[in-house]
């Protein structure tokens, strides 16, 4: 199976995103490593979910806010390999965030539905290193941010 | 321009830096690759700014400090360049932390000062990807800390 | 001295770790680069240290959780290097958080800790950049995490 089978099969359609006017870059492809800036759980430049977990924001939900991060992870990494995803050789390391309410310390649950989808999608090539930090708070008050580095093949 | 040319016209005099006797290294430059340590907002020694954003530092002064960490990032990769900053190929990544009060979430605009002085400086080479995050503490009681990965040139 | 000899000296018996069913690795190893992932002050299985520093966890015991963070890194390098530490050609950089109670921002006097862990036993070769940064959960509730990042041998 390919990569893009594998989205079809995890009903993903990645967005088609235009690099924006800002100060910094959602991604940097320097020699065969991609580093995929902190992405959030946005959809069509909306934020779908806001505020800290669980308080604010379930577990449940904060598990979806991941996937969304790294559905927008995956789309730079397709805008940076031309649409060809096959191309990255390995992933190397998430860095996962989550806005935590005071009295909650896993972190772990949640960033988790971001690292299961990333294995989903890559297999072995999948296999990743991670952080997954307890933060005070996240642009656009989002409940969870993820970041990615990537290795790409020769 | 040059960079110093681009230094100069930002009215920025690098600080010339020793590396500290300490349990660290301000930076490692290992095969193509520069990490830069965190950074914090001093001079000479001296914590410029101290307290969370918004509630004892303002967003402004915070930006300020951003600017700050940026120039000691960029001593100390003047330092590991043997004072020629035009070795750097590229800035990789910047690592943005904000020590955010209850309430705000922007990090994003305080990390974007330090976003547009290091691309102010190296131009398209300046182009970056980055987190920003709120994060509970900082070092020195700081509101902000950057840390940053450059590629030199082969 | 080698690293094996250093371990003996600072009185440390790397813990045999087995690559538990997870959603990601404890570590990655591509091309010269190894990545370990977030490491917690955990022996057995069991979190030995929890909660924030210093409400609950004094400064002291925070330094010796950030040192069993280390053993920890350390044991996934052996594993990784198939034993042989000596593959190690450079520590490149420390992530270090702290869980941190209102109104402490000392990150770096527990990271301390581990950093001076790690040149004590990797010498020269242990001089790393680092970030050091108070977060707001960690976790299984403990009150220090770390990452690894190191460059081996051709």
């Amino acid at each position: 199976m390919t990569i893009d089978d594998r989205l079809r099969e995890a009903g993903i359609t990645l967005p088609t995103l235009d690099i924006p006017a800002a100060a910094f870059r959602p991604y940097v492809l320097h020699d065969r490593q991609l580093i995929v800036s902190g992405q959030l759980p946005v959809r069509d430049g909306k934020a779908l979910f806001t505020g800290k977990v669980p308080d604010r924001v379930s577990v449940s939900d904060a598990q979806s806010a991941a996937r969304l991060c790294v559905v927008n992870i995956l789309a730079w990494a397709h805008h940076a390999t031309d649409g060809n995803l096959g191309r990255i050789q390995k992933v190397l390391r998430l860095g996962g965030f989550v806005a935590t309410s005071e009295g909650f310390a896993d972190a772990p649950t949640v960033i988790n539905a971001a690292s299961e989808l990333v294995t989903q999608i890559f297999g072995e090539r999948g296999a990743h290193a991670r952080i997954a930090i307890g933060v005070a708070s996240l642009p656009l008050n989002a409940p969870v941010e993820v970041e990615a580095t990537f290795a790409l093949e020769p």
